[in-house]
């Protein structure tokens, strides 16, 4: 165990967090807002403690194997999210640390979570934090760092531990070359997104925020009305930007290669979208007495899909108040989630279909005991340490919302909300049902339920071995 | 493929089933209820037929396999409860056949969900064959034809297909003889509750049919009121009566072959009376402000949390209105269940132990991928099949309760209803909370949801497998 580079590791992604806060500092200053300081002054303090620790623990042997690199990634998240809640508390726009660290964590795991009653209160430099947040958490922000600095030897354990999805592989030899193509795709969908959403005549600043929380599939919004309030037009180019940022970035790298024949035959991506298409079509026939409008019935249920499958968050409409059908299937969708190597949550469409597989293969197993069978996913084979490791997951997975949810329980909301908030904020959607519905906020949730919660987020955002490896004894036995 | 013997033994079966058809005609006699003839026809109906068809189907070759085994389950429980829901139809006591076949496959399920408003108004004939198919169903109506029948080789497939638990095995070397000590404990038992109840006061009728009912852990009762009217000594009588009931009888087996050190040892034994004593503890606290005496808290705490675990499904008090807390402990302990080899439902103690080891073992792998560690349960190493099985159970269990909560929410009862019912159902306890609460009952359901609860008590009481081999296509195909 490189006990020097695990701490030394965070302290260089807080030099990151520090300069990045200079981009909200900035906003601030641009509307003359008081909020700059509190920036400023955290970017500050943050640097010179992060440059101080890394004098002091300066590691002879930078190299790392997939032990390090879970923990790294646990505690670089921790790190980040206590930090990047000081600005709130400094500037006082949210007194509560404990409530600012929620508004963090659910900002850079992009769940989009909120304890504002009124968002539209927030400073614009806070508000731009928030959905910054959003966009750094969700392609990583150690694969960020990876992508522009010069880091250890064994990257890729850290870009395994940070990346979704049951197998994460590289695009390129190098570690350092997947991350910048990774962030060259994310920034120029991003970039795209602003712009179009400019032509559809929305303000500057909400087409920034709104393409930053697209983009990392987050959720933040800047207005208290949500999306509600905007044209069809800007509803459409969301729900698709949505879809296109819980794609696989590695279908894009294809795209990019001209492998066209892989993208097509993507098993993946064809289960993306069939979900999408299949379960758009149950809400329009149980949305079909709400809106009578067919245009409005089929955009409101393909954006609520959009958000809730990408585990984005926002939302049209109150679907709180849809009916039980539409709600049970939102409540499927937000567990399925985006694909792996997206920047949505959730268990991720491959996991899924390694899961299915698994089940079939089984069948047929108990029917002829002798037979094996090596299981593909996208023409290759799949390791049976990795079909071993998602349904270990998926149990794992399972376990921890139930506990969660125990917890929540003692808040005395009734079960709906309970069991919803614990699976949105696992998943990192953000709005759940009922008291956490879209048209509520976390606000009402004690302290407790609110800590467990950010848990929860950072759970399913790092897809749960990294934090649990991070504190199991076993980790720090020297062999 | 033995299909002849596929279609013969469910046939032997239907026999077995129109021969105990005779007590509850014995019962309705007694007090001179019309329902006794419905029996008569209904036995008479079913010889005829049965007889029939073993004679034009007599198979030569009576060697099944574990393919088979299955398929004989599916086949054989769906008939049983198919003949077992006339005689409610016939006497015109439950007028609607989907009604009637719900609280049939309660019944022989062990689940105790009930469609009847007011079960006072039942005869004693039906109420009797109520208690009585939960008593058959508890410890599998094919063990019991294994027990006192004639029939083919290869009964230990029959036997582990139908019995609960991870891993079957036989006490000793023949199943048949297997089967016998197993009803012969389980008789022991059942008459032994009766006496105590007797003892305690309860009348004869009530007696019985609650001890037939304890002991399947199927929860139909006679009462509209439960046992909320009963002395605190008959609820304590049953509550240890449920706990015992839910214990692996491999427990009692070892006890009477003084093999007690291994009874001691118990993993399974232990990890069950922890989660007993721990559940029961966190409802005594949750449950302070509702019961002032501290005799009438634990009282009603140990009774709830033993029903539920034991998948019993007795009440007596409305838990329903119970704070969220405690709601939530006892829809963890419904999936919980009880232990393998007993006659109680839900995932089964063994299971949960076999699913914690391979988790743990995972974090190791993840730490030092080239680890290899050898499962143990119980003192025996877990072949990795078993390992296997048991997380692909798992994960069909969550997705078969997700794809049945889905039909369920068509009725638009709220998702609180919709999900506990199908929890309960599935995992075979019977109350659930609000609209399907204790104090509440199916009725209100549609009958495309009391036909999908009914194949989810199917699902669940012969954990899954069977039911579903049966469907699946590749079983039938010729090699």
């Amino acid at each position: 165990m490189n006990r020097r580079m695990i701490l030394y590791m965070p302290l260089q992604i807080l030099k990151l967090e520090a300069l990045m806060m200079l981009l909200p500092m900035g906003v601030a200053f641009f509307y003359h807002e008081r909020s700059a300081w509190s920036f400023l002054y955290c970017a500050i303090g943050t640097l010179a403690f992060a440059f101080l620790g890394s004098a002091i623990l300066h590691p002879a042997i930078k190299t790392i194997y997939a032990k390090e690199g879970f923990v790294i990634v646990a505690l670089s998240w921790v790190l980040v999210s206590a930090v990047g809640a000081l600005p709130f508390v400094i500037s006082g726009e949210v007194p509560s640390y404990v409530d600012a660290l929620f508004e963090t964590v659910s900002g850079f795991t992009t769940t989009g979570a909120s304890i504002l009653r009124n968002v539209e209160a927030l400073s614009h430099g806070l508000l731009f934090w928030r959905c910054f947040s959003n966009w750094l958490g969700g392609m990583g922000i150690l694969t960020f760092f990876i992508a522009i600095g010069n880091i250890a030897d064994g990257n890729i354990h850290i870009m395994r531990a940070e990346m979704p999805g049951p197998i994460v592989g590289k695009f390129v030899p190098r570690a350092k070359d997947t991350a910048k193509i990774l962030y060259v795709i994310y920034i120029v969908f991003t970039v795209l997104e602003m712009i179009l959403l400019l032509a559809g005549g929305m303000p500057a600043f909400e087409a920034i925020t709104h393409s930053l929380a697209t983009g990392g599939t987050g959720g933040f919004g800047v207005l208290n009305s949500g999306f509600a309030d905007y044209s069809p037009y800007i509803q459409w180019v969301v729900t698709i930007f949505m879809l296109l940022f819980g794609v696989n970035f590695n279908i894009y790298f294809l795209m990019l290669i001209r492998k066209i024949r892989a993208v097509v035959s993507s098993s993946e991506l064809w289960a993306y979208l069939g979900i999408f298409a299949g379960a758009t079509a149950i809400l329009c026939i149980d949305l079909r007495p709400i809106y009578e409008n067919v245009s409005d019935l089929i955009r409101h249920s393909a954006f609520q899909v959009s958000s809730i499958m990408t585990t984005t968050g926002f939302a049209t409409a109150n679907f709180d108040k849809w009916p039980e059908m539409s709600k049970a299937v939102l409540l499927f969708l937000m567990m399925v989630g985006a694909c792996a190597g997206s920047t949505g949550g959730g268990l991720k469409i491959s996991r899924l279909l390694i899961l299915a597989k698994a089940i079939l293969r089984e069948f047929k197993k108990m029917l002829h005991p002798r037979s094996v069978t090596v299981l593909r996913l996208e023409g290759k084979a799949l390791d049976e340490s990795v079909v071993g490791n998602t349904l270990i997951y998926f149990v794992i997975y399972c376990v921890l919302i139930g506990v969660i949810f125990l917890v929540v329980c003692l808040d005395r909301f009734n079960l709906e909300t309970a069991i919803s908030a614990t699976v949105s904020c696992f998943n990192n959607i953000g709005p759940a049902f009922n008291a956490a519905g879209p048209a509520k906020n976390y606000a009402g949730f004690s302290d407790l339920s609110k800590l467990t919660l950010s848990a929860a987020m950072l759970l399913g955002r790092l897809e749960i071995f990294p934090l649990l490896l991070a504190v199991f004894p076993v980790t720090w036995i020297k062999k």
